[in-house]
């Protein structure tokens, strides 16, 4: 195929990836079964650490975090058993699917899409349930722009009753903190392609003693996702099949720039930049889909104006301006569009996606006035 | 961690990665919802038409070799299904095994190590065996370096029986050719970074009409293994789940190179430069472990002269010769070592594989007839 051009890559993952990530993927080719393959596992594996804040080695597999979320259910979930899941989009909805698939019963607690559930609901749903075996969140819905600001108070909750508690945060960790041993999250998911800035095809997850006690005495019938065989290679630096070595490579220097950056200045950083976002749009004249009080700091889901053409106005900001960002999704698909926040993200991506908006609104008919924008530009830090 | 030095990877998978495949990686990243990873999907699915002979569209999983065995079995065998499996050696054990943990009866048709079951055997498991599955065969057994000679012939006593055929090509297809439609063959698994000589990460499965009518019917209880998910979504020329994007750039170069060289072409290279490594280890007084019947062209294992340390052997070969070959598997692990030929192994590599080899037998105590080598080296092709 011809040779793709660059554009800024300004989606819900994968995101725009650092050259120096990049070039990592080129290092040359290693026996999976040697001592430098090893090494890169034990560094990838200590580094993750600081990702999530856990003295437990986190686990790596060769999957996207579709595949990761799975293995989270699979590994914990046991036909018949009893686990509430918030559902809020797309996501949390795979999400109590794929337990209900391991034969789990999910007990959801729902709310109307571009809010999230109360804590006082899940927290009834999760005291109401007899033998709960596990809460699953989704911490922020990448199809609403949604994220759940209760993530250390429902462990306690989940703690309370002794069950398992497993996030799902492929498209914010990173970009959020979430200090999975303080909080006491027992399985936490996250993507190489998002808050990373790494090509996608990894999944990472963070393990507590308990989980990893619990998967290792029941593995799942599905090998390829066995945790408890993940640690266990694990514990002799190697992986029990043949891992994707370029990714990790990626991998490794996408950790390296997060520990350069330093976690708090990143989640800092998303934050200032996501805030910049949301000035931007209520400055055009658009509104973000998300209630303000779970507005994602990573997925910045704004909907469009009456009448203006989702595939038109996507196209123009690809074509005329090199910028790639995401359609609505679901229920909201022509009506929605979804900007990624993520991973190198910098005041230039927002300025620079801004203007293009700024201009592509304006020729599809809808008024934008600069100077406000310019202002809100000068305002935000 | 250091920059790894560049070895000459002789190994049973991965393989030598050649740069033009290596450099595919580093393309930009791109939307995987978009025009652009539709064109590069549509490509690698045509393109991969030609590696499995088929008109039929294979898919490709963001998962390594093991991951798409996984998925032939999980999306045909269901809870008490009988189902033949040919096992002689690891790779043929875990695939019983596979089958069992999906809830099917695996009828095991065993021979010794370094022998494979004969087709008589097989035959006749499938014939008394009432309301037959499936029948799921590893083709080349990757932990003893045997090959099974009957694919075609077993595929037509499956078919008398209207069972599924599923081949584990993980470490042959490219070296071997399977024409999959011609011979019966409802799933063939390969991977990556065997034979294509691309950097491991990704599965392909060839699907016949019949199989892939089957999984859409019936889908597993894994989604990210559904591959009646995958061929919807390959019909308008996406994937249910992120690809991993860097890898289907490196995999469509790959199989540029395949077409250019020529199936055939490349078949034939791999043939011959498995008699120029099967000469050297006999010029050596090296014994291969497989059944001079049953010999694999893609993995030589070699049996150590008495006495020899696996381990320095090894390290020798790598440490003072840049050359990595692959230990022994299972009960063999310290009495035979396995050399990969696959991919881009050029006569250049076997030489230079010969070479060290001789040295390193030498300084280990075995007496190497240096000119028996090297008249080896000049009558074989």
């Amino acid at each position: 195929m011809d040779y793709p051009k660059r554009k800024l890559i300004m989606l819900p993952g994968p995101t725009n990836v650092p050259d120096r990530v990049m070039d990592a993927m080129i290092k040359p080719m290693i026996n999976h079964r040697g001592e430098t393959f090893t090494t890169l596992l034990k560094e990838v594996t200590e580094k993750s650490k600081h990702l999530f804040q856990t003295t437990e080695s986190p686990l790596i597999l060769s999957a996207s975090g579709t595949g990761g979320v799975e293995a989270a259910v699979w590994n914990i979930v046991r036909p018949g058993d009893k686990v509430v899941v918030p559902v809020y989009g797309e996501f949390g909805s795979r999400l109590s699917e794929a337990v209900e698939l391991a034969g789990g019963e999910a007990i959801r607690v729902t709310s109307e899409f571009g809010t999230v559930p109360s804590l006082d609901a899940v927290t009834e749903a999760i005291r109401r349930t007899a033998n709960l075996k596990a809460v699953y969140l989704v911490h922020n819905e990448t199809s609403t722009g949604c994220t759940v600001p209760y993530v250390e108070e429902l462990g306690k909750v989940a703690a309370e009753r002794g069950a398992f508690y497993v996030v799902d945060a492929i498209s914010s960790l990173g970009g959020y903190a979430i200090p999975v041993d303080k909080w006491g999250v027992d399985v936490c998911v996250t993507g190489s392609q998002k808050c990373l800035a790494a090509p996608p095809g990894l999944s990472l997850l963070s393990m507590s003693k308990k989980a990893a006690e619990y998967v290792r005495k029941d593995p799942p019938r599905v090998r390829y996702f066995d945790l408890g065989r993940q640690l266990d290679f694990l514990a002799h630096g190697e992986t029990p099949f043949t891992p994707a070595i370029s990714l990790y490579y990626a991998l490794d220097v996408a950790l390296d720039m997060l520990i350069e950056e330093g976690l708090e200045k990143r989640v800092e950083r998303h934050s200032r930049l996501a805030g910049r976002f949301y000035s931007v749009l209520d400055a055009m004249g658009l509104k973000a889909f998300a209630d303000p009080r779970f507005r994602s700091n990573t997925v910045i889901a704004g909907l469009y104006p009456d009448g203006l053409d989702d595939k038109l106005f996507r196209k123009r900001m690809n074509e005329e301006h090199d910028i790639v960002i995401g359609a609505g999704f679901g229920a909201m698909k022509s009506k929605m569009f979804r900007i990624g926040n993520m991973g190198e993200v910098s005041t230039a991506h927002v300025n620079r996606t801004a203007a293009a908006m700024a201009l592509t609104l304006t020729k599809s008919g809808h008024q934008v006035d600069l100077e406000r924008l310019a202002a809100v530009l000068d305002a935000s830090s």
